[in-house]
């Protein structure tokens, strides 16, 4: 392990410089503070790709040539809260709504299916423009789904039905905080 | 999905053709047999790697020329079985004993952490040359490290402390019936 062994809360000097990160930076410093802080172990997966030619130049080193990306069929967080599997897909977006195209029918399939199986999926939403990020529970996005014809979520069902995830130095953006009162 | 809603267990046609495959092709088909059976969501995680170079010959479509193998910091499989958190690295070997350093240091430490937060985690080893496979949970890997000075793990230890997988036509390897016992 190349971390240190424990990081305070008040230590915001590692974070300074990271104002204006992505979801995807928030989120994976956030998840680097929940592992060194021996909360909980969430990582994000690899990008998923197929690989067609690999090159080896020495016997060591090996160079991927050609490969193109794969359709994920998963979400690309998982991981262990308390004991309970956790599991969500995260995407930014510059609209005033959430077009449901950003996310795959598998990955909504998935989410379900987690949920059917004991484990806590959500995702993580943000909006960019106003810079306020949600989590919306996976029960909440299919109740949308079900009750709608729309393709795309209001701003205000996730105010209304989702949860804001307050912006903070350590850790970024603490989404376990929300999800603790459903599982204990 | 493109799956079929059911598979039913007499329905050998399909694997047929897949004997003699690789550790990992039938941890893949067991893991599929117990995603559209509804018994579990384990899937193995893309390769980790870092792109360096993608070219897009069209809007759509894009090619990865340049990309290197990371090393993994996680496991190979995880997922949700009975509400349960489930972590493993599998690994094939020629050799009589199971060397070490056919883990990372990093794995090793994130099955160990996974215990730690109430998941379950194993190794599943297979012996080509005899045709055994192996499950080997994380306590007897820690318990084998810390009392040994070997860099590598006897066939014995496997067979003493281990839980042998039985081979099966479908599901192929059905690792989870072994560790029902642990955790109901």
């Amino acid at each position: 392990m190349n971390y240190p062994n424990k990081i305070n809360k008040g230590n915001n000097s590692v974070y300074y410089g990271n104002r204006g990160m992505t979801l995807e930076n928030d989120i994976n410093e956030t998840n680097k503070y929940y592992l060194v802080n021996n909360i909980a172990i969430i990582h994000k997966k690899p990008t998923p790709i197929t690989i067609a030619k690999v090159d080896y130049p020495s016997r060591k080193e090996a160079v991927i040539k050609e490969a193109y990306f794969k359709t994920p069929s998963t979400t690309d967080y998982n991981g262990i809260y308390k004991g309970k599997y956790i599991d969500f897909e995260a995407k930014e977006t510059k609209a005033s709504s959430f077009p449901l195209s950003n996310i795959h029918k598998h990955q909504i399939e998935h989410l379900k299916k987690v949920l059917e199986h004991g484990g806590i999926s959500f995702l993580i939403i943000r909006f960019t423009l106003k810079g306020d990020t949600y989590l919306l529970p996976t029960k909440k996005l299919l109740d949308f789904i079900e009750s709608n014809k729309r393709q795309s979520i209001p701003y205000e069902y996730f105010k209304k039905e989702g949860f804001i995830i307050k912006d903070n130095y350590n850790p970024r953006i603490d989404y376990l905080s929300i999800i603790e009162g459903e599982i204990e």
